[in-house]
């Protein structure tokens, strides 16, 4: 028997093989790889298989950051050494006893943030929010099917999953009178499908073709937001303070070669697109994934990301288009993810229509937008995987 | 006669003292400090200054990284130690001996840039823009003179002051039809002060009276723009592409400190304001700098950023109030700086009037955007500083 038939489970087997930084009593963080409900180093595993030295020590790092400034020659190399070593049954005792329970250790973020970018990318979303605030207008705006509408935001605040989201102050909208500043009174979650790049370009220019090479692996996100701070401040620049005070991430990072089977076409497109972003000839690019909204134990959503429109590679190809360099540990997260259907849908705005149509819950409350000490966990999954979950609850404001 | 005496040059004398990150063909890049038309490694300075050994720690390294991780004790310290070993005429041979003409060295990115924020801070400018785009109309937004609005800019293509600047491509508007594929065709300059921050904060709300424990320095700013990408793309999220192409800095960072005689009291206030924002209690947070905007050898406009409405104290306390860190290394820029003169003007979109008033060279030529091999160069003064200057050239596109 292999290490690999000894310590998978359910959606974390060894097609899996997701990684995060993982620390326990004794020792510092390291970068690890999941198997089941276990955790082991990768630079340890990497030894067993006698990778090459190089590969070692990109490995040997606190999190991701050596791998992503790496080449995807030597993720496939990384990947291909971790599976040699679990299914060696010649070091299966060794491998097993290495194992650290997930209950065992603490998790930290997978990898260091350098820019974050995020997108607007899933039709319906976008359409229902043109709906909820311009009614009787075109749901979307000229420019949204010509190109990934995105925006920057704050590397520096995004959290792993677990960590507690302190209800954000700003200034408030108020009906026929100045703004007033508190705690946000519409604070909610925005369901998305994160992507960590790396192989570093210095100088932009990514092809859709040259996408696989370059996007490293998918990260679940919450990007909180805070629609009443947004709603007052985002004309003309766009959102900042209803976004910035938290983004949570998985703690986990899927690779891309483990999603293979999960690819699928997305949506046809609608209008001619620049070169560039026309991705007739490029290969699948969406990912039958599908991400349930649970609240305090309640799942109020299930959100299909193959219904978003713009692909990651073509994300990529356009932030990159102008001649914008590529760092490793970039990250762009795909927007809120929503389906057509009302319980598909990737925020409380939308669920509860502007917070018009209040959800009603299995303990009899309901609800328009998140109230304190309210726990959101994302938890996704395709036929064969289960991603690493994002989850936080909301304290009341400092 | 001391060092100081004997290298300072006007406008980089023993009351300036601006930090760099400089190389030699012999020695890799290390954190110094300018004075006159030489470059001084600081740690050596520390050294001779017998300054803590945590200091000189501080010091040595690439570049101010070290120091911006430091609180403003050490940061008064360590320039208190050069002062002291630059006027110390016991060992002015040795420091002369030091000092590097800084036409022989490299200078490199004065500090790792964290989040990069961009403001819209100035009235002048927010209110030409308005103006020109939307003729008729109130020319600032509602929310104008409630908050100072800002986004977040690309961290990444931030580059150091000589470097050249490809003309960016991206999707530009056409009367009456789809957007076309393409080199800018309005790229434009804007002229902005960044503030270089340290002393880190994990978890925000920093004080208007805490900002100058932030604020490390100044580094004069040239935001880079397509003025036809932005057009197209900026609905509803904020610039993207027009600006992530890169935004020029200053090599040089001029220290807080050396701008005490600079300060003064900022535009009044013409809407009460929430009471983070309210720095009616709070020591002058403008600055009496002027900004010469030098195209290709010509000055073409001086803009006073002493116009400016929003102050960098009132920035800071806004980018924290929602919780939001600070990161050593976090960087963020003023927005355009316009006066109420037509000769004042911060951009060309201004000084053009959106393309419409090319504006009439010494050479004979009109000029409406930048061409390529244009060259713009930034110059900024005090009544006593010359803030280091930051120049780029506009290369055909790639």
């Amino acid at each position: 028997m292999t290490a690999a038939e000894r310590l998978a489970a359910p959606g974390f087997d060894i097609d899996h093989l997701p990684y995060g930084s993982f620390s326990t009593a004794e020792d510092g963080p390291k970068l690890g790889v999941r198997l089941g409900d276990h955790v082991l180093g990768v630079a340890a595993l990497l030894a067993r298989a006698d990778a090459a030295p190089e590969d070692i020590a990109a490995a040997d790092n606190a999190n991701l950051d050596g791998l992503l400034a790496c080449d995807r020659a030597a993720w496939d190399r990384v990947r291909a050494g971790i599976i040699r070593a679990l299914t060696d049954s010649s070091v299966t005792e060794a491998i097993v006893a290495q194992a650290v329970p997930i209950d065992q250790v603490t998790l930290h973020l997978p990898f260091t943030v350098a820019d974050y970018v995020d997108f607007y990318g899933n039709e319906f979303h976008a359409s229902n929010v043109g709906r909820i605030f311009r009614p009787g207008q075109p749901p979307l705006t000229p420019n949204w099917k010509h190109l990934p509408i995105g925006y920057h935001g704050r590397a520096g605040t995004i959290v792993p999953s677990g960590t507690d989201i302190p209800r954000p102050k700003g200034l408030r909208p108020e009906p026929g009178g100045p703004p007033t500043f508190g705690p946000s009174r519409r604070l909610d979650i925005e369901v998305e499908m994160g992507f960590v790049l790396g192989s570093p370009v210095p100088q932009g220019e990514i092809a859709l073709a040259a996408a696989d090479d370059h996007i490293f692996g998918l990260a679940l996100t919450n990007d909180w937001s805070a629609r009443d701070i947004q709603a007052f401040e985002y004309v003309p620049l766009g959102p900042f303070l209803a976004k910035s005070f938290a983004t949570s991430i998985s703690v986990w990072v899927t690779p891309l070669a483990a999603l293979d089977r999960a690819r699928v076409t997305p949506p046809a497109r609608d209008v001619p697109l620049a070169p560039y972003l026309d991705d007739s000839a490029t290969p699948a690019w969406a990912f039958d994934i599908e991400i349930d909204v649970i609240l305090n134990g309640e799942v109020v959503s299930t959100a299909p990301y193959n219904t978003t429109y713009w692909t990651a590679a073509q994300m990529l190809a356009h932030m990159t288009v102008n001649g914008a360099g590529l760092r490793p540990g970039d990250f762009f997260a795909s927007g809120t993810i929503s389906g057509p259907d009302p319980n598909q849908r990737g925020s409380f705005l939308e669920m509860t229509w502007g917070g018009k149509e209040p959800l009603s819950l299995a303990d009899g409350t309901e609800i328009g937008f998140l109230r304190d000490n309210d726990e959101v966990t994302l938890r996704a999954r395709t036929a064969a995987l289960t991603l690493g979950e994002t989850t936080g609850r909301i304290l009341p404001s400092r």
